[in-house]
Protein backbone atom coordinates (compact mmCIF):
# COMPACT_ATOMS: atom_id res chain seq x y z
CA UNK A 1 0.00 0.00 0.00
CA UNK A 2 1.05 3.37 -0.94
CA UNK A 3 1.71 6.85 1.34
CA UNK A 4 -0.72 9.15 -0.68
CA UNK A 5 -4.39 9.23 -1.60
CA UNK A 6 -4.69 8.40 -4.94
CA UNK A 7 -5.53 11.52 -6.93
CA UNK A 8 -2.05 12.73 -4.76
CA UNK A 9 -0.40 9.60 -6.34
CA UNK A 10 -1.08 9.95 -9.51
CA UNK A 11 -0.07 13.56 -9.99
CA UNK A 12 3.67 12.65 -8.06
CA UNK A 13 4.00 10.24 -11.13
CA UNK A 14 3.33 12.57 -13.46
CA UNK A 15 5.57 15.02 -12.29
CA UNK A 16 8.19 12.43 -11.64
CA UNK A 17 8.32 12.33 -15.77
CA UNK A 18 9.91 16.08 -15.19
CA UNK A 19 13.64 16.33 -15.49
CA UNK A 20 15.49 15.89 -12.44
CA UNK A 21 12.76 15.36 -10.77
CA UNK A 22 12.42 12.69 -7.87
CA UNK A 23 10.49 10.97 -5.81
CA UNK A 24 10.58 13.92 -2.66
CA UNK A 25 10.81 16.93 -5.15
CA UNK A 26 7.28 15.31 -7.20
CA UNK A 27 6.13 14.82 -3.49
CA UNK A 28 6.61 18.22 -2.63
CA UNK A 29 5.49 19.52 -5.92
CA UNK A 30 2.17 17.74 -5.33
CA UNK A 31 2.14 19.01 -1.89
CA UNK A 32 1.83 22.90 -2.68
CA UNK A 33 -0.29 22.13 -5.31
CA UNK A 34 -2.87 20.93 -2.74
CA UNK A 35 -2.76 24.03 -0.73
CA UNK A 36 -2.31 26.20 -3.23
CA UNK A 37 -5.15 28.62 -4.49
CA UNK A 38 -7.00 27.08 -6.85
CA UNK A 39 -6.57 29.86 -9.18
CA UNK A 40 -3.17 29.60 -9.43
CA UNK A 41 -3.19 26.01 -9.46
CA UNK A 42 -5.70 25.57 -12.46
CA UNK A 43 -3.43 28.04 -14.32
CA UNK A 44 -0.34 25.94 -14.33
CA UNK A 45 -2.62 23.36 -16.24
CA UNK A 46 -4.29 24.85 -18.74
CA UNK A 47 -0.94 26.49 -19.76
CA UNK A 48 0.51 22.96 -20.07
CA UNK A 49 -2.31 22.40 -22.25
CA UNK A 50 -2.02 25.31 -23.66
CA UNK A 51 1.43 25.11 -24.75
CA UNK A 52 0.74 21.65 -26.57
CA UNK A 53 -1.91 22.84 -28.25
CA UNK A 54 -0.47 26.05 -29.28
CA UNK A 55 3.20 26.36 -29.44
CA UNK A 56 4.34 25.35 -33.03
CA UNK A 57 7.54 25.73 -35.26
CA UNK A 58 7.59 28.97 -36.86
CA UNK A 59 7.29 28.35 -40.98
CA UNK A 60 10.37 30.29 -41.82
CA UNK A 61 13.30 29.79 -39.04
CA UNK A 62 11.66 26.20 -36.86
CA UNK A 63 12.02 28.03 -34.10
CA UNK A 64 9.17 27.64 -31.47
CA UNK A 65 6.55 30.19 -31.61
CA UNK A 66 2.94 30.43 -31.08
CA UNK A 67 2.16 32.18 -34.21
CA UNK A 68 2.46 30.66 -37.65
CA UNK A 69 5.80 33.10 -37.77
CA UNK A 70 7.98 33.26 -34.87
CA UNK A 71 8.64 36.88 -32.90
CA UNK A 72 12.30 37.16 -34.42
CA UNK A 73 11.37 36.35 -37.98
CA UNK A 74 8.22 38.90 -37.36
CA UNK A 75 10.53 41.72 -36.11
CA UNK A 76 11.76 44.55 -38.57
CA UNK A 77 14.30 45.64 -36.70
CA UNK A 78 16.60 42.92 -37.19
CA UNK A 79 19.40 42.40 -39.35
CA UNK A 80 17.79 40.45 -42.19
CA UNK A 81 21.12 39.42 -43.30
CA UNK A 82 22.61 37.94 -40.86
CA UNK A 83 21.66 33.66 -40.33
CA UNK A 84 22.66 32.29 -37.98
CA UNK A 85 22.30 28.04 -37.91
CA UNK A 86 21.68 26.33 -34.91
CA UNK A 87 20.46 22.54 -33.70
CA UNK A 88 17.83 23.43 -31.16
CA UNK A 89 15.02 25.73 -30.51
CA UNK A 90 17.25 26.17 -27.02
CA UNK A 91 19.82 27.16 -28.82
CA UNK A 92 17.43 30.38 -30.14
CA UNK A 93 16.64 30.85 -26.74
CA UNK A 94 20.49 31.05 -24.80
CA UNK A 95 21.83 33.20 -27.76
CA UNK A 96 18.91 35.78 -27.34
CA UNK A 97 20.02 35.92 -23.61
CA UNK A 98 23.00 37.21 -24.24
CA UNK A 99 21.80 40.07 -26.92
CA UNK A 100 24.72 39.78 -28.33
CA UNK A 101 22.60 38.89 -31.84
CA UNK A 102 20.33 41.18 -33.27
CA UNK A 103 20.22 38.67 -36.79
CA UNK A 104 17.65 35.89 -37.98
CA UNK A 105 18.04 32.12 -37.20
CA UNK A 106 17.96 28.95 -38.88
CA UNK A 107 16.73 26.08 -36.41
CA UNK A 108 18.02 22.66 -37.72
CA UNK A 109 16.01 20.19 -35.37
CA UNK A 110 19.33 18.56 -34.63
CA UNK A 111 22.31 17.51 -36.36
CA UNK A 112 23.86 14.93 -38.86
CA UNK A 113 24.56 11.85 -37.02
CA UNK A 114 25.34 8.59 -39.29
CA UNK A 115 25.21 6.26 -37.09
CA UNK A 116 21.66 6.97 -35.60
CA UNK A 117 20.91 7.19 -39.18
CA UNK A 118 20.32 10.65 -39.44
CA UNK A 119 20.83 12.86 -42.95
CA UNK A 120 20.38 15.66 -44.15
CA UNK A 121 16.97 14.69 -45.39
CA UNK A 122 16.01 14.20 -41.10
CA UNK A 123 17.05 17.96 -40.57
CA UNK A 124 15.64 21.76 -42.02
CA UNK A 125 18.50 21.93 -44.42
CA UNK A 126 16.78 21.58 -47.99
CA UNK A 127 14.83 24.88 -46.35
CA UNK A 128 18.26 26.31 -45.06
CA UNK A 129 19.56 26.36 -48.63
CA UNK A 130 16.42 28.01 -50.42
CA UNK A 131 17.07 30.85 -47.60
CA UNK A 132 20.22 30.94 -48.30
CA UNK A 133 19.91 30.45 -51.94
CA UNK A 134 17.41 33.18 -52.03
CA UNK A 135 20.47 35.74 -51.49
CA UNK A 136 19.39 37.51 -48.30
CA UNK A 137 22.13 36.86 -46.46
CA UNK A 138 25.60 38.29 -46.44
CA UNK A 139 26.60 36.11 -43.89
CA UNK A 140 25.43 32.49 -42.05
CA UNK A 141 26.86 31.91 -38.73
CA UNK A 142 27.25 28.05 -37.90
CA UNK A 143 26.18 27.94 -34.30
CA UNK A 144 26.09 24.30 -34.13
CA UNK A 145 27.62 22.44 -31.41
CA UNK A 146 31.26 22.09 -30.99
CA UNK A 147 31.35 18.22 -31.01
CA UNK A 148 31.74 15.71 -33.14
CA UNK A 149 28.52 15.96 -34.93
CA UNK A 150 28.08 19.20 -34.62
CA UNK A 151 30.94 20.10 -36.46
CA UNK A 152 30.33 17.47 -39.10
CA UNK A 153 26.81 18.94 -39.42
CA UNK A 154 28.82 22.59 -39.72
CA UNK A 155 31.29 20.92 -42.34
CA UNK A 156 28.44 19.45 -44.60
CA UNK A 157 26.56 22.71 -44.50
CA UNK A 158 29.95 24.72 -45.81
CA UNK A 159 30.26 22.68 -48.40
CA UNK A 160 26.53 22.71 -49.76
CA UNK A 161 26.80 26.63 -49.07
CA UNK A 162 30.42 26.74 -51.16
CA UNK A 163 29.58 28.49 -54.70
CA UNK A 164 26.79 30.64 -53.04
CA UNK A 165 27.74 34.34 -52.74
CA UNK A 166 27.89 34.20 -48.58
CA UNK A 167 30.22 34.11 -46.49
CA UNK A 168 30.03 31.13 -44.13
CA UNK A 169 31.30 31.69 -40.21
CA UNK A 170 31.91 29.15 -37.61
CA UNK A 171 31.52 30.48 -33.65
CA UNK A 172 34.91 30.78 -32.09
CA UNK A 173 35.63 28.33 -29.91
CA UNK A 174 38.89 28.37 -26.94
CA UNK A 175 38.30 28.69 -23.26
CA UNK A 176 35.05 29.68 -21.75
CA UNK A 177 35.11 32.73 -20.21
CA UNK A 178 35.46 32.34 -16.26
CA UNK A 179 37.42 29.26 -16.98
CA UNK A 180 40.78 28.63 -15.36
CA UNK A 181 43.62 27.50 -18.06
CA UNK A 182 45.18 25.14 -15.84
CA UNK A 183 41.63 22.89 -15.57
CA UNK A 184 40.83 22.97 -19.19
CA UNK A 185 40.97 20.35 -21.38
CA UNK A 186 43.79 19.09 -24.13
CA UNK A 187 41.01 20.01 -27.03
CA UNK A 188 39.69 23.29 -25.55
CA UNK A 189 43.54 24.52 -24.89
CA UNK A 190 44.50 23.31 -28.49
CA UNK A 191 41.36 25.36 -30.33
CA UNK A 192 42.42 28.48 -28.06
CA UNK A 193 45.73 27.90 -29.20
CA UNK A 194 45.01 27.54 -32.51
CA UNK A 195 42.07 30.13 -32.80
CA UNK A 196 44.39 32.62 -30.55
CA UNK A 197 43.75 36.64 -31.80
CA UNK A 198 46.43 39.32 -31.82
CA UNK A 199 45.98 42.32 -29.17
CA UNK B 1 11.10 41.79 -25.33
CA UNK B 2 10.89 38.32 -24.12
CA UNK B 3 13.08 35.49 -24.92
CA UNK B 4 10.23 32.69 -25.48
CA UNK B 5 7.41 32.50 -27.70
CA UNK B 6 4.36 33.06 -25.35
CA UNK B 7 3.18 29.78 -24.63
CA UNK B 8 6.52 28.39 -23.05
CA UNK B 9 6.65 31.83 -21.44
CA UNK B 10 3.13 31.75 -20.22
CA UNK B 11 3.66 28.33 -18.29
CA UNK B 12 7.60 28.94 -17.47
CA UNK B 13 5.86 31.54 -14.97
CA UNK B 14 3.00 29.15 -14.29
CA UNK B 15 5.72 26.74 -13.17
CA UNK B 16 8.13 29.15 -11.09
CA UNK B 17 5.18 29.09 -8.59
CA UNK B 18 6.33 25.90 -7.90
CA UNK B 19 8.71 25.44 -4.30
CA UNK B 20 12.18 25.65 -5.50
CA UNK B 21 11.52 26.43 -8.87
CA UNK B 22 13.59 29.26 -10.51
CA UNK B 23 13.76 30.64 -14.29
CA UNK B 24 16.13 28.05 -15.28
CA UNK B 25 14.62 24.30 -13.84
CA UNK B 26 11.01 26.25 -15.38
CA UNK B 27 12.35 26.56 -18.69
CA UNK B 28 14.12 23.40 -18.78
CA UNK B 29 10.69 21.74 -17.63
CA UNK B 30 8.74 23.34 -20.47
CA UNK B 31 11.41 22.53 -22.47
CA UNK B 32 10.86 18.73 -21.50
CA UNK B 33 7.08 19.28 -21.92
CA UNK B 34 7.52 20.93 -25.31
CA UNK B 35 9.51 17.88 -26.61
CA UNK B 36 7.59 14.89 -24.50
CA UNK B 37 4.86 12.88 -25.93
CA UNK B 38 1.82 14.49 -25.89
CA UNK B 39 0.03 12.23 -24.27
CA UNK B 40 2.47 12.33 -21.22
CA UNK B 41 2.34 16.23 -20.90
CA UNK B 42 -1.25 15.96 -21.18
CA UNK B 43 -1.52 13.49 -18.21
CA UNK B 44 0.16 15.88 -15.62
CA UNK B 45 -1.88 18.85 -16.94
CA UNK B 46 -5.17 16.30 -16.28
CA UNK B 47 -3.42 14.89 -13.10
CA UNK B 48 -3.32 18.55 -11.90
CA UNK B 49 -6.84 19.46 -12.49
CA UNK B 50 -8.45 16.09 -10.99
CA UNK B 51 -6.37 16.58 -7.97
CA UNK B 52 -7.73 19.69 -7.17
CA UNK B 53 -11.01 18.40 -8.03
CA UNK B 54 -10.56 14.96 -5.93
CA UNK B 55 -8.75 15.52 -3.53
CA UNK B 56 -10.94 16.17 -0.14
CA UNK B 57 -10.34 15.74 3.67
CA UNK B 58 -10.96 12.37 5.08
CA UNK B 59 -14.28 12.87 7.18
CA UNK B 60 -12.88 11.15 9.79
CA UNK B 61 -9.46 12.25 10.19
CA UNK B 62 -8.87 15.25 8.24
CA UNK B 63 -6.24 13.18 6.18
CA UNK B 64 -6.24 13.94 2.23
CA UNK B 65 -8.16 11.17 0.76
CA UNK B 66 -9.63 10.78 -2.70
CA UNK B 67 -12.51 9.71 -1.03
CA UNK B 68 -14.78 10.38 1.49
CA UNK B 69 -12.84 8.40 3.71
CA UNK B 70 -9.34 7.82 3.79
CA UNK B 71 -7.33 4.59 3.24
CA UNK B 72 -6.24 4.64 6.68
CA UNK B 73 -9.48 4.70 8.06
CA UNK B 74 -11.16 2.17 5.94
CA UNK B 75 -7.82 -0.17 6.21
CA UNK B 76 -9.53 -2.63 8.97
CA UNK B 77 -6.67 -4.47 9.29
CA UNK B 78 -5.02 -1.32 11.57
CA UNK B 79 -4.71 -1.01 15.35
CA UNK B 80 -8.06 0.66 16.19
CA UNK B 81 -7.22 1.52 19.34
CA UNK B 82 -4.48 3.55 18.34
CA UNK B 83 -4.39 7.36 17.73
CA UNK B 84 -1.88 9.80 16.48
CA UNK B 85 -2.78 13.35 16.14
CA UNK B 86 -0.35 15.43 13.89
CA UNK B 87 -0.36 18.56 12.71
CA UNK B 88 -0.89 18.39 9.05
CA UNK B 89 -1.34 15.76 6.52
CA UNK B 90 2.75 15.98 5.33
CA UNK B 91 3.25 14.71 8.44
CA UNK B 92 0.84 11.06 8.13
CA UNK B 93 2.87 10.64 4.62
CA UNK B 94 6.47 11.10 7.15
CA UNK B 95 5.17 8.63 9.94
CA UNK B 96 3.35 5.80 7.37
CA UNK B 97 6.58 6.40 5.59
CA UNK B 98 8.24 4.89 8.76
CA UNK B 99 6.58 1.89 8.45
CA UNK B 100 6.20 1.55 13.01
CA UNK B 101 3.27 2.58 12.71
CA UNK B 102 -0.23 0.53 12.23
CA UNK B 103 -2.81 3.10 14.13
CA UNK B 104 -5.41 5.84 12.57
CA UNK B 105 -4.70 9.40 12.41
CA UNK B 106 -6.03 12.51 13.65
CA UNK B 107 -4.77 15.69 11.66
CA UNK B 108 -5.18 19.13 13.52
CA UNK B 109 -5.01 21.07 10.22
CA UNK B 110 -2.21 23.12 11.71
CA UNK B 111 -1.38 24.17 15.61
CA UNK B 112 -2.56 26.57 18.43
CA UNK B 113 -0.48 29.87 17.22
CA UNK B 114 -1.90 32.68 19.52
CA UNK B 115 -0.17 35.41 18.23
CA UNK B 116 -1.42 34.58 15.17
CA UNK B 117 -5.18 34.35 16.47
CA UNK B 118 -5.46 30.63 16.18
CA UNK B 119 -7.39 29.26 18.73
CA UNK B 120 -8.32 25.61 18.88
CA UNK B 121 -11.68 26.61 17.11
CA UNK B 122 -9.07 27.00 13.91
CA UNK B 123 -8.43 23.69 14.32
CA UNK B 124 -9.92 19.83 14.15
CA UNK B 125 -10.04 19.73 17.83
CA UNK B 126 -13.64 19.57 18.41
CA UNK B 127 -13.96 16.51 16.48
CA UNK B 128 -10.71 15.53 18.06
CA UNK B 129 -12.25 15.25 21.87
CA UNK B 130 -15.14 13.91 20.09
CA UNK B 131 -13.52 10.78 18.92
CA UNK B 132 -11.57 9.86 22.13
CA UNK B 133 -14.63 10.58 24.09
CA UNK B 134 -16.19 7.95 22.32
CA UNK B 135 -13.60 5.44 23.98
CA UNK B 136 -12.15 3.79 21.14
CA UNK B 137 -8.71 4.41 21.57
CA UNK B 138 -6.58 2.84 24.39
CA UNK B 139 -3.84 5.46 23.69
CA UNK B 140 -3.43 9.18 22.04
CA UNK B 141 0.27 9.88 20.18
CA UNK B 142 0.02 14.00 20.20
CA UNK B 143 2.58 13.88 17.40
CA UNK B 144 2.74 17.60 17.15
CA UNK B 145 6.01 19.33 15.62
CA UNK B 146 9.02 19.45 18.72
CA UNK B 147 8.61 23.26 18.77
CA UNK B 148 7.45 25.80 21.09
CA UNK B 149 3.21 25.92 19.47
CA UNK B 150 3.70 22.51 19.04
CA UNK B 151 4.32 22.14 22.62
CA UNK B 152 1.73 24.43 23.51
CA UNK B 153 -0.42 22.30 21.42
CA UNK B 154 0.04 19.31 22.57
CA UNK B 155 0.04 20.83 26.43
CA UNK B 156 -3.19 22.01 25.87
CA UNK B 157 -4.63 18.67 24.16
CA UNK B 158 -3.40 16.23 27.08
CA UNK B 159 -5.32 19.11 29.36
CA UNK B 160 -8.28 18.61 27.70
CA UNK B 161 -7.97 14.86 27.55
CA UNK B 162 -7.06 14.78 31.32
CA UNK B 163 -10.30 13.35 32.93
CA UNK B 164 -10.68 10.69 29.89
CA UNK B 165 -10.02 6.79 30.44
CA UNK B 166 -6.84 7.41 27.68
CA UNK B 167 -3.41 7.40 27.49
CA UNK B 168 -2.32 10.30 26.44
CA UNK B 169 1.83 10.38 24.92
CA UNK B 170 4.02 12.79 23.31
CA UNK B 171 6.63 11.58 20.72
CA UNK B 172 10.14 11.28 22.08
CA UNK B 173 13.04 13.83 21.53
CA UNK B 174 16.73 13.37 21.57
CA UNK B 175 19.63 13.44 19.05
CA UNK B 176 18.64 12.67 15.83
CA UNK B 177 19.68 9.21 14.22
CA UNK B 178 22.60 9.99 12.71
CA UNK B 179 23.12 12.99 14.35
CA UNK B 180 26.49 14.33 16.18
CA UNK B 181 26.60 14.69 20.16
CA UNK B 182 28.92 17.86 19.36
CA UNK B 183 26.35 19.61 16.88
CA UNK B 184 23.82 18.83 18.60
CA UNK B 185 21.79 22.57 19.87
CA UNK B 186 21.54 23.05 23.93
CA UNK B 187 17.80 22.22 23.55
CA UNK B 188 18.10 19.23 21.46
CA UNK B 189 21.25 17.85 24.39
CA UNK B 190 18.79 18.94 27.50
CA UNK B 191 16.12 16.86 25.94
CA UNK B 192 18.08 14.24 25.30
CA UNK B 193 19.34 13.95 28.57
CA UNK B 194 16.46 14.86 30.54
CA UNK B 195 14.96 11.94 28.35
CA UNK B 196 17.86 9.12 28.64
CA UNK B 197 16.65 5.73 28.99
CA UNK B 198 18.31 2.85 30.60
CA UNK B 199 20.41 0.06 28.92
Amino acid sequence: MNEHAEPVERLIKALEKLPGVGARSAERFAYHMLDAPQEETMELARAIRDMKRDAKECKQCYNISGEDECRICRDRSRDRTLLCVVETYQDVTAIERTGAYRGLYHVLRGRLAPLEGKGPENLTIRRLLERVKSGEFREVILATNPDMEGDGTAMFLAQEMAGLDVKVTRLARGIPSGGRVKLAGKSILSDALEGRTEL
